[in-house]
């Protein structure tokens, strides 16, 4: 098979995740139930099929700090640091050029987000293995996940005709693709056993991308070019590229896109309500902190550090920082979105 | 009139409080709505009628360093130091012997707790003033609070016949004394308008109140007059005292007792949810700290230098300090005296 090398995607900030996640303290650089970061797990999880040497990250200026310190075997010149966010087209565009300039080739890539949670490690490397295999005819890849609950918040993935196995994977085209549909759809698809979340895993050879680019976003990928040719341009060139999502501007838009259904306890750790059953169970339910609870459950704490004592109340989320303090219910936790506009709004940017 | 002396009663942590309130920092060393603290609110709103020169204060060994600071006018000598907590027959009937004995002759004496609210400060100057003559014919004064609401947590005093008039207040004899009722007599004492709430203010002459020690504890009595005479002899004696409430040792046995109708916008700060319409408005509720609200109303929040965000919650309690986070619906207020109960069983004691 190909080297593979991995584009690790860690440019949000998790704004669900507040008051935890801050702008220089985001989802990825926290340790959410684990002792390691996701971003660590995200790096750990992928040796020895892509070792460090072959990671490149994409960043936002006001992470990198915190990121080069949870890297610290990734050296400066593979963590690339957008001026400004662009979204993802532009992200996974310029880290696809990026690579593919300092290796030379036409390298294959694994673009992975870095805040998500996968149980079955070594079955994401079989995937990523598999799915390598797969690009090598030049097809678009992306790992699909089979539903467990009639989400709205995702895209899925309609499934088309079997193209071929790689190992233990069967691969197929994708149809097409569904942005978030409604509630009676998602749960059509959940029945239907056509549709898979698209989680936002992608594998794919430099060049088969490039040709996509130069397809969809010819004028983005002009700028990527010229600014991975003349890395002094960053400033000036980044900002100007459209905002779009690389599944709105290329996947959905691409021929030859195929998934595989992948089997490894994924969780994108949505908001704090999906944490939660990852965390420890205490009393009145489940989190970290030294929490007391008197006919309380079900509840989600997290506040290391601190002495909690939940009375009477149950399916609460209650998120404890040194300077802020959150507390809804657990199904609001979507919600919390909101808090930080409201924040915005209110003149409290120093917490976000 | 006599000249009045004020025995101020600061024994209680204030368990209803935690976790603002702590043993080195009661609930009547708590700026609780207003810029000052309630002991220092009860010992002000007593002048001119009392001024600091004629105030004492009972209180426990964990609580005076907190207390000598926040009333640096009152010196020790009147700041009376219990070495263990024996309830308020002791301190009442210490307070009193000491005070005999410091100033000399028959002293009026006005027992205070230091932890209520009292809205209208010359109203209750007015009533200690009237109380006090009323006293000088030998009764033991307490004064009476009209019920708002059929509370089954206080004592009630049934009114009898009218004994006469001072300043502009009735006085009644005390036809008895009526323990913490049922919801349904409490209901029928708010209908029927012959109960007044027993609020724990007392006014009476020394002489007579050791007249009702000697009939009633006496020998509560003689080991008083013993510690008082041999001050080194406190720590030895005052742990053998009975503990009992004054007003089921003294108040409910003794003959003559009167009361009078104190309307002075009254409250003992019961709980979180009494103090609630003491705190200024905020967005979700009432309370302090810097809240930030969606979706949210009725909620009590304490939690001074904090940024919280309220998402979906109503009628909560939400009480912040630096080590520690209370979370009860206002209903429940009442029961976070449980939580003081489960911080001991829990082995966290240091954050009683």
């Amino acid at each position: 098979m190909p080297e593979l090398y991995a584009l690790i995607i860690a440019g949000g900030v998790g704004a669900r995740f507040w008051p935890r996640s801050r702008r220089d303290r985001p989802k990825q650089c926290l340790e959410i139930g684990a002792g390691k970061s996701l971003i660590r797990r995200t790096v750990d999880r992928l040796s020895p099929l892509i070792p460090p040497e072959r990671i490149f990250v994409v960043t936002a200026a006001s992470m990198a700090p915190a990121l080069a310190k949870l890297l610290p075997e990734i050296p400066s010149e593979r963590i690339l640091v957008e001026p400004t966010g662009r979204n993802t087209a532009a992200a996974v565009g310029w880290g696809t050029a990026a690579i593919a300039a300092q290796v030379g080739g036409d390298p294959s890539i694994a673009v992975l987000p870095a805040d998500h949670v996968i149980v079955d490690d070594h079955e994401l490397r079989c995937l990523l293995a598999d799915a390598a295999l797969a690009a090598q005819n030049g097809a678009l890849l992306t790992l699909g996940i089979d539903p467990t609950r009639p989400e709205t918040g995702f895209g899925y993935l309609e499934l088309g005709p079997e193209t071929g196995r790689h190992g233990g994977h069967v691969f197929r085209q994708v149809a097409r693709f569904v942005e978030k549909p409604d509630a009676a759809t998602a749960q059509a698809y959940l029945k239907g056993g056509k549709h898979l979340w698209n989680a936002g895993m992608f594998v794919f050879q430099a060049s088969r991308l490039a040709g996509a680019f130069q397809a969809h976003l010819p004028q983005m990928w002009d700028a990527i070019q010229a600014l991975v040719a003349y890395p002094d341009r960053l400033k000036l060139l980044y900002p100007t590229l459209e905002k779009v999502s690389f599944d709105v501007g290329i996947m959905e838009k691409a021929e030859g896109v195929m998934t595989t259904r992948a089997s490894m306890g994924w969780s994108d750790l949505g908001s704090w309500e999906a944490v939660a059953k990852h965390l420890p169970e205490l009393p009145g339910g489940r989190g970290l902190g030294r929490v007391i609870a008197i006919d309380s459950e079900n509840n989600m704490v997290h506040a290391p550090g601190k002495v909690v004592a939940l009375l009477g109340v149950r399916d609460l989320v209650v998120v404890d920082t040194g300077d802020a303090l959150l507390v809804c219910p657990r199904d609001h936790a979507q919600r919390v979105r909101e808090v930080h506009q409201l924040l915005q709004d209110e003149g409290l940017e120093y917490l976000l």
